[in-house]
């Protein structure tokens, strides 16, 4: 069982050096993981603390797959893993950036990132659509 | 009260050209805010559906405050608003990236990005310390 100390309050977590995830009530924190040389943002999810030691540990990319419950190195199943370059934590640790070489797409649809679609008051585009040259 | 029409199952919620946000037990997407000139991932927060339809409305980065329970127009107090060029959406949408023109610090401590300190086995890094060069 992976252990990290709790959280501090206010200046202090934002200010510590210790390594002190906000975990919230399903025991999880918020991964944002982008691509370390194109600054492209690939995917949102999720690790618990078994999963942040993980990646710390092993530097592949290990989130906590809500829908199955269960640890989930990514790329394992696709090979379309996430070598971490670094690893960054916001100010309150309840959110955590990796910087990653992506070996295939990011996202479950084959699609390098997650966030191929964009938004506006009509509805939602494939990026790259309507494009001007 | 805003309201957008239910998620889709597997695919078809991939795949929809409809805004079908899939909000989390408390109501909220996930929201990441990346500088849209230098592509720095400068915090996360969250949107309710409500603070995401003033997104798209206003074109200002509006949030939902976990901790005082309200819409949060980003900047209003601080200044440091948020102009967003693009709003994109993952493949489930329970998630959103802000493509932002940020004004001042996106972070409360005053820092660019909230994501200011590198994680490794010891401990916490600041972001810049101990950098040759």
């Amino acid at each position: 069982m992976t252990h990290y100390p709790p959280p501090l309050s206010g200046r202090a977590q934002d200010e510590t050096r210790e390594l002190r995830p906000k975990f919230n009530s399903d025991g999880l924190v918020a991964a944002i993981a982008q691509d370390a040389a194109t600054g492209e943002v690939l995917m949102l999810a999720w690790m618990s603390a078994e999963a942040l030691r993980l990646t710390l540990e092993t530097g592949k990319a290990t989130y906590w797959s809500r829908s199955r419950g269960e640890i989930w190195v990514k790329g394992e199943t696709s090979g379309h893993t996430q070598d971490v370059v670094e690893i960054r934590v916001d100010c309150d640790q309840d959110a955590v950036l990796l910087k990653v070489r992506q070996t295939g797409g990011a996202c479950h649809t084959g699609r390098q990132s997650c966030f191929y679609r964009i938004a506006d008051a009509s509805g939602l585009t494939l990026a790259g659509e309507g494009e001007a040259g």
